[in-house]
This record gives C-alpha cells, sequence and structure tokens, in this order.
C-alpha cells in the first residue's frame, strides 16, 4: 500500500494514498482497532454532510466565510449524501465518546476532496479549504456530533420507523374490519374464556401500534432540537450572532424536517435525554409489536396439534429434517427485533446517564443503537406486514367447533341464576365432559327454552364496530 | 387463633375470624407465600375502593343494582380509601397475574364488612351484599386490576412525582439565575475547556427536568384511560349499556382527576402499553437525575482533594471511622433511586411484552414497580431538593483560580491566529508548566496588549440570559 | 411523643424516648424520607449483628477490647438475631450509598441497648459501651455495610434459593421418570414436530435447574469473601495484626457458613461484583424458571380450546365473573418472578459500575435488589412446586389423539425414501386433510406395510433414561 | 444480473448465477429484507463449517455416508473455514428463529460449491450431494444452529475476550507493582478519605479482572457441550448410534477446543442457557471494566482544574475546537463497550426465556449480541491496555500535595484520642483552612512529637504486597 504523510497539532501521520482523510482519522484508525471496521453508521455521516454544509451557508451569510469556500464545502457535501464517498470514512463506534475523531474524519475529507476538485492533488498547492479553520467553523464535535445524530435519528424515524409500523397498522385495522363479525372464543391466562370476534381481537394490536405511534411523535419535538451553535461547552464560543437559529433553519430546508436550534445549548451537549426519550418510545413498539406476533404464532400453530384457528402465508420449508414443515418465521423475526430493540433501550440509557459536566462522552453508542432500533423496527414492520399479516386469514371450521364447545358460554346465565350456579353448571359440565346445556337443564337450573335464548355467542361479544 | 368457614364454588376455607376477608383471598394467602406478606401495594387497593364505588354508582343509575346496594358498597369504599380497613388486604404481588384474587379480595371484604355494618355478624343473617354478584357486577378483574392500576398509577405521577420533580427543578432554576455571572472553568471529557457561567451549567439541569416533566405529561392521556366495562375480554359481557363512559365519569369526579373510558378495550386488557409508555418517561426522568446528582458530587468533591467548586449542604457525619468526614449523600440517595427506576423499567418492559390473547398476567409486577418509581422520584427529588440543593453555594476562590489557570481559554485565539498556532501556545504552555500569556507572547503569536484584550473568560460564555 | 436528646460530632438531635438509635440514626430518618420507613433489608441488620458480635470477639482476642465490652456487645448482637430488636432499625434503602447509617443504627442500638441492659436509662451513667470507639472498632461502614450484605446474600441464597430450587427440580425429576414413557407430539416454532416423550420434554426442565443450580453454586467462592479489615479504604488501618483472617474465622463459626477475609480489600469495597456475580447466576435460574413455567402453563392450557396435554392443579376459582374458570395461576406468579429478577438486574448492574475509587456507594440499593431477588426465586420455587409441579399428570387420552394425528411422524421416512419425497407426502396430506398413512400410500411411495413398520411413535423417540 | 432456477420443496425460486446459494437461501434473501444484508455473523457460518464437515466424518463412521461425500463435505468446509467462500453467505440475523436458513444456506453452497469442484456446472449432472439428505445427514437446524452459536461463541470468548483481559490484567499488576510504595490520598463517596498507595488501588483493578476472569472460565463447561445429535427434538432421531459423541468428538478435533455432546439434548435446543450463563460473565467484566476506566480518566482529569494524580498517554488531538486539548479516549472507548454488553444482556436475557416447548426460536439474536459482547470486550481490552494502561504514571507532585494537605490523617488518632476528639480537630482545621497538625496543637489534644509520631500517611496503608 502507498502512503503519504499528514500532519496534524502532534505531528505527522501516513496515510494511504488513495484515501482522502488526514491525519486525524488514521490516528484513530490506529488507535481503536475495536470490532468490525467502520461501523460508524453511515447515517451519521451523512447527517455531518448536511451540518458542515449548512454551517457553510450560515457562515457565509453571516460574513466569516468566502462564497468559494461555502461552494467548495457544500460540493464534497453533496457528494457524500450523493453516496459518491462511502469509502472515505473508517472509522468506528468505539472510539471517543464525543465523535470528535469523526467529525476530522469529514474536515479532513471535505478539505482533502475540495482540494482535488480545483485541480490539485492532496496536500498540494495553497489549501483550497483547512479542515478545522474553515470547515469546522463555528463548530465543535460537541455540537456537531449530537446534531448529526439528531438529524440521522430523527430521519430514521419518520422516514423508517413510523411508515413501517403504519404500514403494518393499516393491514391489521383492514383486517379487523373484515373480520368482525368472526365470533371466536375468547382466551385469558391461557385459558378458554367468553367470546369475542376476531376482528376486536385485531383491534387492540391497531389500538397499540396507534398509541405507539403517537408515543414516539410526541418525542419528536424534542429530538428536532439541535446542539448546533453551542460549540465546545454550550456557550456558542467562536460562533457569530444569529448563528444557531440559521444555521438550523438551513438544515431544516436541506433535510426537508422541521429542525430547529436547541432551546438550551447546555443540555443539548451534556445530555441526550432527547434520544433516550425517543428510544423510550420506540421501546414500547417493541413490546406491542412482541405481543401481536407472539399472539399471531399462537393462534395459527399447528397444523393438527396447536391453536389453529386462524392461517398465516406459508414462505418456506420450515425445517431441514422435517419435510413439509412451515414455521411462523416472521413472527420470530419480529420477536427477535423486539428483544434487540429492549436490549438497546438499557445500552442507551446507561450511556444517557453519564454525561459528565459540559460533555455526555456515549454519543457513538447511543446514535448506533438508536439508529438499529429504528431500521430495525421499520424493516420488520414492513416484512410483517408483507410476508405475514397480509394473508392472515381465519380458519373458520376451527374457530366454529373451539367456540361451540366453550364451557365459558356459562358467563351468560351469571346475570340470570348467579354466578354460583352459573359455576356449577361449568364444572360439573368440565367433570363429565357433557355440554353445557345438557348439564344446566339435568342441574334444573334452566329449560332448554331459556338456554337458547340466553347463550349466544353472537350476542356476548358487545358492540362491533 | 379463632376461625370461621368461608365457601367459595371450590368448597370451605378456615379465615381468622377477626377478618372480613373470605374463601378466595384466603385460599390466595395460603397458595402463595412468596416475599413479605401483603406486599400488594396500598395504592391498588385504594385504585379499587374508588372503582369499586363508581361502579356501584354507575350500575344504580343503570337499573341494575339498589340504592341500598349502593350505599352499602360505597360506605365501605370509603372506609377503605380513609385507611381504616388496611390490614384486611394481606396477599402479595405475587399472585394471579390478573390480579383476581386482590379482586376478589375487594369484593370479599366489602361485602362481609357491610354485613357487620349492618349488624350482623360475618355469615349471619340475609347477605346484604353478595361479593361476586353485587360488589363484582358488571366486573371482571381483568378490567378492574387495570383499572385500579391505571388509578394509583395516575395519581402517583400527578401527586407525588411530578411535584417532587418541579420542586427541584424550581430550586435549580432559582439557583441558575442567581449564580449566571459566576464564570468558572467549564469540563468536556472530564477535562478542563472553554469556560461558561455556573448558572448556565444550573441551567442545563433545569432544561433536562422540563423535558422529562414534559415526556410524562405527554403520557398521561393514555394513562388516563381506564379498561373498566371491558370486563371479562374487552367485550363489555354482562354492563348495561353506557355503563364504561359512565363509570369512568364517576371514577373521574371521586379522584378528581380526568379519566375516561378506554377507546378499546381489548387493548386496555389484554397490554399494558400505557404503563410501559408512561413509565419509559419516569425512566428518561431517572436519567436525567442520575447526570446531575453525579454533576453536583463531582463538582462539590473534596474538600481539599477534588474539584470543590461549589458547596453543598453537611448533613449528617459521614464516617464512621474517618472524624470529621462529611459526604453528599443526598446524590446518593437520587442515584440509587435512579438506577432502581432503570431497573424497574426492564421488569416492566418484559411484563408489558408478554399479554397472551386477551390478557395480560404480569398486572401486579408491573404495578408494583411503577408505583415504586413513582414514588422513589417523588421522594428522592424532595429530598435531594431540601437536604442538597437548596443549599448550594459557589465556592468562589476556588473557581477563580481554577478558571484563570485554565489552558483552553486559548480557544478565544482560534479566530485571530487560527487553530495550529492556539494548539502550538496551549501545548507549550502544558509542557513548561507557564501561563498561556506568557507563552502566547514568547512564542510571538500575539502581544501583551492583544492577549488581553482577546482572552477574557468573561467573554467567552455567550450570551446569559 | 416523647423525646430525649441525643449527641455527634455535629451537635444535638431529639429522638424518641422509647428507641435506642441515637443521633446519626435521627438525622438519616430525617433526611431520607423516601419511599416506605424501614425498607433497609433486615437480613442486612441481622448481618451486621452476625460481624459487630465477630468484631467484639477478634477485637478482644487481640487486646484491643475488654471482655466485659465484647460480652455487652455480644448480648446485644444475639437479641438482634433473635428478632427482639427489629422496630429499632428505622433507616431506609436510600440512605447514603455506604450505608454509613445503617452500622451507625448498629452502633447506637447496640451502646444504648449495652446501657439499659446494665441498669442505666440511656445517656444515664459512664457508657458502657461508646457507638464509635467500641462497637465500630476496627471497623469502618467501608467494610461492614459489604461484610453485611455478603452475609445476608450468602445465606439467602444457600438457605433459600437453592433449597427451593433443588425441591423443584426434584419433583420435575420424579415426573420425568414416571411419564418417560409417555410418547407425545413434540412442537418447534409452537409447530406440530416429531413425537417425543413427556418425561424427556421435563427432563429438559430439570437440566436447566441443574446447570443453573451449578452456576449459582460457582460463584458462592467470591460471594464467602468478606471486606471486614479493610476498613476505611482497605488498607485496614485502625486494626490489630491479624484481625481480617480472625474476624471472618468468628463470622464462619457464627453463620455456619464458610465465610473468609477478602484477598484484596481495595476490590471489596471499590466493587461488588461478588454481588454482580452471584446475581447474574440468579437472572438465570430466572430465565430457566420462566421458560418452564411458560410451557406448563401452554401445555395445560384449555380445558377445551387450548393445548390440553397436561392437568395441573386447579388450586382456586379462577375468575370473578367466569364461573367454573381455573388458571395456572402459580406459573403466573412465578414468570411475574423471572421478570422481576431480570428487572433486578440491570439495577445492580448499573449499581456495580458506579464505584468511584475507593468506595462503591450503591450498597444498599445492591443488597436490596439481589435478597429481594434471592428470596423471591426461592418461595415461588416452593410454592410452585406444591401447589402445580407435584400434582402434574398426563392427558393421555388428549395426548394420544394429537400425536396420532401428526404429520411430523413423516420425518421418519426421509432415510427411507429421501426428504423430498417425505415432504410431498406431509403438504399432500395437508392439503388434502387425509392421514399420513393413506396419502404416503396414493402417492406410491410405501406400501401399507413399510409405512407401519417405518412409522412408529414409540421408536422415534431415541433413548429413555 | 443472470439468474439460474433453483427449486425445493416448495418449487422454484431465481437465484443469482454466480452465487454458490440455492432456493431456501434465496426466499430467505426476500423474505427477511430487515437492517443490513449478510448482518448472520461469520463466526457462526464458521461454526457450521465446523459442524458440517464432523457430522460428515460422524456419518462416514458409522456407514450412513460414502466417503466420497465426505471428502466431498470436508473440502468445501475447509474453503468456508479459509475465508474463500465469504460472498456465499448473504442472510440477515432477523430470519427465522431457528436459524434453518443460515443451515440451508451452508448446505446449498456446500452442495452446490461441490458439484462446480466435481467439474460440473450447478444443477448440472447427477447432483455429487443432496443439500438435505447428504450435506445435513443426521443433523437438524435445531441442533445445528445451537452447535455452530456454542463453537463460534466458545471460541470468540476463549480465543479473544479472555487473551484481551489477560492482557491488561498483566499491565495492571505490574503498574500495581511499580507503584506499590507510591502513598496518596483516598476517596471514598468521591471526598478526601485516608491514604492508600497507587499500586493497592490499582490491585484494586487486578484483583476484580482476576475474578471476572475466572467467573468466565467457570462458565465454560456448559458452554463447551454441544446440542448436535439430538435433531429434529432433541431424540436424536435419524441418527445412527453413538453419533452425538462422535460428532463432538470430531469438532474438538477440529476446533481444538474441548467440545462435548450436551448430557441433555432436550435443554440444548429449547434453551439457550449456556449463552445466558456466559455473557453473563461477560457482563460482570463489563461492570468492572466500567469502573476502571472511568476511575482511570478521573485520576487523570486536568491537565489544570481536574485531580490530575495520574498521567495517561496522550495519543489523539482531543477537539476540533480547542487547541492542544488531550482526552482519555480509550476510556471513552471502553466504557462504551461496556455500556453495549450491559445492553446486550438485556436482548440475549429476554431472548433465552422465550423458549417455547422443544426449541427455542431466538438463536440468531443470541449469538450475535452474545459475539459482538466476547469481541468488543476482548478488542477494547487490548486497545486500552496499548493506548493507555501500559503508560500510566503517577504525577508525583500533584500526588505529594494532595495527600499532605489532606483533613482526612486525622483518623490515625482515633485509636489515641477517641473518634470525638479527632473529629474535632478535623472540622476546625476545615473550618479555619488551617492544617490538621497547628489545630491539633491548638485544641491541645497533642503535642507536636505526638502528631509527627502517629499521624505518618506512609504508615497508614497498612502491608504493602
Amino acid at each position: 500500500m502507498e502512503y503519504r504523510i499528514e500532519t496534524d497539532t502532534m505531528g505527522e501521520v501516513k496515510v494511504p494514498t488513495d484515501k482522502y482523510w488526514g491525519a486525524q482519522t488514521e490516528r484513530s484508525r490506529n488507535n481503536f482497532k475495536i470490532g468490525n471496521a467502520a461501523s460508524m453508521p453511515l447515517e451519521i455521516i451523512k447527517g455531518f454532510a448536511y451540518l458542515k454544509k449548512a454551517a457553510a451557508y450560515a457562515n457565509y451569510d453571516l460574513g466569516v466565510l468566502s462564497i468559494e469556500k461555502r461552494d467548495a464545502i457544500a460540493t464534497v457535501c453533496d457528494e457524500i449524501l450523493a453516496d459518491k464517498l462511502n469509502d472515505q470514512f473508517p472509522l468506528v463506534i468505539w472510539q471517543t465518546g464525543s465523535g470528535t475523531q469523526s467529525n476530522m474524519n469529514l474536515n479532513e475529507v471535505i478539505a482533502n476532496r475540495a482540494q482535488v476538485l480545483a485541480g490539485f492533488k492532496i496536500g498540494e498547492g495553497e489549501p483550497v479549504l483547512k479542515a478545522n479553520d474553515d470547515v469546522n467553523k463555528s463548530q465543535s464535535s460537541n455540537d456537531t456530533y449530537p446534531t448529526g445524530m439528531h438529524i440521522a435519528a430523527y430521519k430514521a424515524v419518520v422516514e423508517i420507523t413510523i411508515p413501517g409500523v403504519e404500514q403494518l397498522r393499516d393491514t391489521l385495522a383492514k383486517k379487523a374490519t373484515e373480520f368482525m363479525n368472526v365470533v371466536k372464543i375468547g382466551r385469558t391466562h391461557l385459558m378458554d374464556a367468553t367470546p369475542l370476534t376476531l376482528g376486536q381481537e385485531l383491534s387492540g394490536y391497531v389500538a397499540q401500534l396507534n398509541y405507539g405511534i403517537k408515543a414516539v411523535k410526541n418525542t419528536l419535538s424534542h429530538l428536532s432540537e439541535i446542539a448546533l451553535g453551542g460549540t465546545a461547552v454550550g456557550t456558542g464560543l467562536n460562533t457569530p450572532a444569529g448563528y444557531d437559529v440559521l444555521v438550523a433553519k438551513y438544515i431544516a430546508e436541506f433535510t426537508g424536517h422541521p429542525f430547529i436550534t436547541a432551546e438550551n445549548k447546555f443540555e443539548a451537549l451534556a445530555a441526550h435525554d432527547a434520544i433516550v426519550e425517543t428510544h423510550g418510545a420506540l421501546k414500547q413498539l417493541a413490546v406491542s409489536l412482541n405481543k401481536i406476533a407472539n399472539d399471531i404464532r399462537m393462534l395459527a400453530s399447528g397444523p393438527r396439534s396447536g391453536i389453529g384457528e386462524i392461517l398465516i402465508p406459508e414462505n418456506e420449508p420450515g425445517s431441514s429434517i422435517m419435510p413439509g414443515k412451515v414455521n411462523p418465521t416472521q413472527c420470530e423475526a419480529l420477536t427477535m427485533v423486539a428483544a434487540q430493540v429492549m436490549g438497546n433501550d438499557v445500552a442507551i440509557t446507561i450511556g444517557g446517564t453519564q454525561g459528565h459536566y459540559e460533555l455526555n462522552v456515549f454519543k457513538p453508542l447511543m446514535a448506533a443503537n438508536f439508529l438499529q432500533s429504528a431500521r430495525l423496527l421499520g424493516d420488520a414492520c414492513v416484512s410483517f406486514d408483507e410476508h405475514c399479516a397480509k394473508g392472515i386469514e381465519p380458519n373458520y371450521d376451527r374457530i366454529k367447533e373451539l367456540v361451540d364447545n366453550s364451557l365459558m358460554l356459562v358467563t351468560a346465565l351469571n346475570t340470570k341464576i348467579g354466578y354460583y350456579k352459573a359455576a356449577e353448571i361449568a364444572q360439573t359440565a368440565h367433570k363429565n365432559n357433557s355440554t353445557l346445556k345438557e348439564t344446566a337443564i339435568s342441574l334444573g337450573y334452566v329449560t332448554s327454552e331459556e338456554f337458547d335464548e340466553w347463550v349466544k355467542p353472537e350476542e356476548m361479544v358487545g358492540s362491533l364496530k
């Protein structure tokens, strides 16, 4: 491999000739060989690209950067956003907790790439852009990293998570309406209970997802606040007046999302409660989705020795040894995702507690876990929707067989003959393995006509809307 | 001990003569000897008392209960709410996951106490109230327990947690204003950084708590929805028309909080995402409080070998062996509470995922953990406020000494001489253990006058509001 | 209420006349009104009683305490261990994180009680014992609290948790043997799979518990190391030579458990990894028990619309509204306990990470969560054993019906006709709702005789031991 | 892109021509577009390669596979282990929870690659190997995936985690010895306490890591048990007699690690408590490392406004805005890793609880989280060791200054003048900002000579070994 020499305030470093990055990126690459290379999420890199361009625009508007430098910066940022420089960001999550080295990675790549675009070799000629003084102007890692993190997180939630959940929610809502009159047995404690309809059962899932979406949306205003303009410790040192508001306006314009400057920059650097807050809502979605997916696989279990009340699509051979086996694989993927999100929540929670004084230095950890959760939830909902939920159908025969035999239909008699006599009927029928009706009559508590009038599963399910 | 015989649908049970509870409570007491006795939180018992009374009123209004029965029920509920029957609820958290036995505990105590209030012995005479048919009328454990849980949770959050956090927030806000001009060194990565004021630092904590309070409040509308009216599986079987809305109105009236009937009763029985949601916000508060308490103990550390920038009240002798030692004990209590809340969040999360079909049977677990978190957070904030935050004072001499010596004041020179020369000054001063000013001048980068004009800590802290 | 005046190094405090505690306990009571009163576990108080007595003995043996003082201390410690002074320990978990105030609570109660036992009023006459100089001699809170914590934790695990788990394990092992030949359908992914026996299924649970018990036992040697002798920071300041080994010997003698002095006292004060370690193993047991309890309730589900392969005891009426309903309540209690232990593990983990320098100040939090887990696991296993596991019986008819109809018996044909043809048989039988045998023959892949010879559920279950 | 047609029991699928995988891999690729492609860890793929080869050898030895087929399988497995086919495994973690599709991915790649090695095109000629009948012979996904998982997990722990922790432990032990006589102030509650030596402080870290390593090793025997031979549900259906023991012997031989066949195959399929167990120990290491890294950054904090008692290597410029700043970046990477491991522990715990009947279907989730933790811990320890721990040096001047001024040296007077008088000295000196010695003399409690004789920091640190 060929190298060139790059220099920073600590001295010289050898850098691969074919890479745009500079001394500090290379130091980090060598000093943090932890886990897979280049694990810093690309969404974070792009969040930086948005903010570096916005900072250049704001700096120009406020008279502290030339239009040539502004445009040089913007051009490279656009390349980054267009996925043209993806191999220029080799750093890992497990670096300095402020993400300083990823900020410098951006600063160095932008400066060196601009030099090349201007027709020079890297290091040759008068620098078009200086990494610290120009590309990083009016910025610190301490406000850029959380800004990039909020941009990436907000985008992931709004562009991936929420649409994915909504897609699944819509399918379940459609199925709920479609099966609203399919009367089936209810189950509590996993035991036979009074009837409800399949549509009602599904409507509970829809409600869960609606609450979850609302919970996530409730957190977005906090997440839309960005730290940029706080610089090193939140005071905004070395920024021109009005910069924080203006740079947020540019970020909002470039991303198409309603970002605003954080009301309190000290909070925005030293704590990442906005990440904790939104991820808390993602965790709630994980809880809901786990319940839904688990129910569906239990309802679809069988084909001959399970519950078997619904049918779900058969997507793959289910077993390498058991011929003809089909499994609820989408439910499994979704519940594994849910478990991951719940684990990520603890990692984020711990990271969130550990800010010290003016800075939280668990930023890359928090960002990486958040982005994984947001993407997995969105993707898994879409996958579950397309390969499972859309194909849910009632197994009508099985549903009817089970509800008709249920002992818990006896509950309808409570208001006629009282809880105690009703209990005696159910217990006797259970012991004798007889039907409710014949038992009720033989015990002398109701006539045949009364039983038929009072015990109607379809009238035990309340209003259907 | 003396016993009487009580009967339920399974047969006879011996119950202590001096207790109002009946057969099912006694069965539970015998069948679940797990952990401390009577661990089911009293707040849940009282939540039940509110709803049993409300159900009696709604049942009377809708023509399914006599006025005499209504009033008999209400009278005992009022006694429970007035703490007169606290020793009548011996059951534990670790019982059936629907809390059925605690519901029956209420039903039995209300029925038997009413009998006594009517001038009979328990079991003597015509029953004034039947536990299942009257006290539990239009109810199931499956909708009463979650209703009692929401009542207890909502009250705890609104009456204990939020006021406690607000009290601390107000003190910190007052201190932030008071110390807004006290310029001190900033610290990032625990290392010396550019200056800010003590007021600014504290304002970050205020912002954290404000976001946290807002996050909690965002969740309250979900928590205000109650399951009552869903009965066994959410269909509302055995309830009169209009009951669910009416009973919620009565609960709102009796508690003084804006409870409404849940939009979807299937969700309200089978999932407890509202508990997950609100506790997620409580966890966020725990994260914030951990950061704040940890900062304060670090800032107050010493007295001679720590940071020592602030002084906090000396409340107790700190050591049984080291004479004269004083410790940041309120910070310790608060951070332990924070850790507990974070642990509780995982217990609640796991419980929340495990609903099956029409019912989640982790209700008592979720309720107990929630109520512990809500109370601990509120209490600990009040304790921290009164015994620590209210007494925070700057250690002016120490603050001034540290900021004046800081090498990071060099950052003010970035925009004058560039990042690289500024770095050289700082590095040289560090190596030579000299002052920034003498180093800057000796390196020839600035004059004495320039240094004095450009490097002013009090002008490096931005706007003070 | 009547008060007397007590004094400590900070001044005077009013203390209730009828209590033995002194100034520092009272300060703590007033300064930490967080959650329920007296929440510091009694097991910890007793752990202290053991160590205070042991310290008195060691101090006497080493010539730094008179025999009169030794015996005065020991007498009160014995009273504490005999539950005679339980109302003298009013402090809460949420106090100083070193538990200093609980150490002083012990010191003060022992000193004042000794004074009364000597025939004086509290505060009257020459002190028989001085709280700091005599009762606390050769001790610090920093080494006593972790010692008391290890004593309490070790005892709870060895006396409650392990015996409880073993009791359940023994029952399951007995049932596994008893039902070793009951061939039933297996289920993977909740879907029908190849057969196994009920005894084999139960043997998996036995194996889980055996591994769990072994995992817990693996951690006990770390937990048996006690900090006493390290005093303030681990150096053993103010202890006579040989004290640490001797005091551990006395603790071992008094408790009957093999406690030894910690090899490294700095670790024993600054970290509580032993607590983290053992609780990690308790969490593993929680994971295992959750699986077992969940399986059992699924296998027992029904009575008519579930899996219904086993019968479990019917212990209580299951529903306040559904007459005759019976639920797997012991499974629910056990899974709630499991969720609590998993939450506690996170609280303990977080507490464990946060030691600073020479001391971890999350001690009471860690102790309280640990002791709750240890007791709940032990109690819940006993309860589950007595009220559920002991009564497990196969539902033979149902088991036979399900295994005979299973399509997955086709797997036996893999080695005869290959996976692909076997799959075709299963898929065709599933589509046509026909039996495996008739389908296999009609497809021409096997003869009737071959099928009967090759497809025998009882020969598909491997060796039965 | 070019495609060929592959077929499985469900029909035809188009597969990229240049890939060896077949129909089932392609179905999975299309059905599970969740998160990044090819996220199934390569360590798992290699675990499969070991076991497929071992199974081929055992099958041959037991007479159910020809030597030609054995060798064809082994050849491709060796290619996989040599990283020659890394691009043939495109599947994700978030697939079926049994990992069936990854098992089939191996089966298909091995069969098709063997066909090509035999000189055919894929699909051309008589198949050298059939994916299900030959490559998967005597296997099921249900026993292969957990076997691959145990192989990968065991190797990661033994080859990466433990050596990494030991490397760091050795450095800290060397430093502990080197600095065993450097007397410094101790700190408890972050407050000044009695002295100890820097070596003693470091020895506590060494002890933590030793306990952690021991805890991990305690779990290895469970992890060394492999499921292979249990096939579909644990009964070993379709395996020749003696297969399970033999195949484990081959795996042990090929990997060089002491794998043995699981004692109870039902446990080995339905539960993954061995993964829970070992990861619990990894979590303990994370707890320890968090404490160590946090202490070191606090001790090294400054350079002028922190604690500053130790110096650590300056590896990178620390700030993009603050010139000359250097940060404890290795501490930050390590504490972020610790937080990740703690989060992963919860994901694994949840996955571990959710086995149903004969199978746990959270296998890929558990494997992926485990492997990430094992690698991150090992890598981060090496990084921390090389770039931080090895360079730790005492800041002698600062250490001496702080210990000499400490008020807590007064503790040495306890045994001379009693705790109360000693407290008065410390409190008075603190109030008057005077030295202990002048205060002690002026209060008349000691003479100058006594003070000098009794208060010697170097004699307050106990035995130094």
